[in-house]
């Protein structure tokens, strides 16, 4: 394992704004607070959820639409550098109202409302290819 | 988005009580160590769980039980004040003997185990209520 | 509820290696930093997963084992020590192709790709039998 100490340089908590895109407000919120690097936690309700299955035999990813209203349980993630921008690098689980859980990478949804905490470090993140995993990996 | 800067005040993990309500421990540790706001994340095993889903059109909360053992896969959340009162808003990620997950707004669960980190911060969080979406935010 | 205030000795950033086994990884960088008590949260992909749900009734583990490429869409737990050793309790949320989320205790898994954030504490966590549940719990 490969991995790095890393120094704090602020705590943030945000709410993100009704009706925006839920990755682009975190990644707004990185570029607000001048973050090349960052650790995020989040929950709360989105509609229309692009979601991502990394199709590990192919290196390609694969994706599922739910156009529908769901509560987001947990979402994880970190912000780091992709070609030359900020890249918040999100997997989430969303539940519908039977409580049935869907979930993987979140590219995008529509917020209706999301509590965010992020942590942003000193030392910059930066994501690139990877030919093992055919993924855009940092360190 | 909005947000705002936090300071940490201090820093915790607990150990929820077995047979006590998994979110009356959370609020409870929050009032222990006086905090107004923080940010938490916990893992554990509860039975049954009592979990909301926010009806978006109808701007009102469903509520489904599962009255089973369930593994608590993962839980984050934040304390906040409600109407004078502390609030812990926890989100959770439920899983049963065939790895199914279930997931939502926990709103009441009995703990088996849990295991509780527990960040506050020196800025009080206020839920208001919101007209936009029907629900009580902070910020 | 059983708490602690922690005071934090390190922050890191770590990439998981490919085909190694996830929790293991955990493990290794928990020794690599000398970490005998810790938090981490943690995103990526794996394959071949261990899935364990605790049968509170029967006081035992019981195991489903997922023969297949799954995200890693959400991943939390702490480091202590357990019987003279690291050990990383790891509970996770994965997820297949459909976006259907399975989750429970992570006993094993291959590794795809594992992006962690680990947070280390000063005062040392040892995990004990407990009678009232059967489990091996800190605190």
């Amino acid at each position: 394992m490969r991995y790095r100490a890393v120094e704090s340089t602020g705590e943030y908590l945000a709410r993100l704004e009704t009706d925006a895109d839920w990755r682009s407000e975190i990644e707004d919120l990185a570029r607000e607070v001048d973050a090349e690097a960052g650790w995020f936690q989040a929950v709360g309700a989105v509609r229309d959820a692009d979601v991502w299955y990394y199709d590990q035999a192919a290196a390609e990813y694969r994706s599922v639409t739910f156009e529908e209203p769901l509560e987001v349980a947990a979402c994880l993630g970190n912000v780091a550098r992709l070609e030359g921008d900020v890249f918040a690098h999100t997997h989430a689980v969303l539940s519908r109202e039977s409580g049935q859980a869907l979930a993987g990478h979140l590219d995008a949804a529509t917020v209706l409302s999301g509590e965010v905490h992020l942590r942003t470090f000193e030392e910059p993140l930066v994501r690139e290819h990877d030919e093992a995993t055919g993924l855009d990996l940092w360190l």
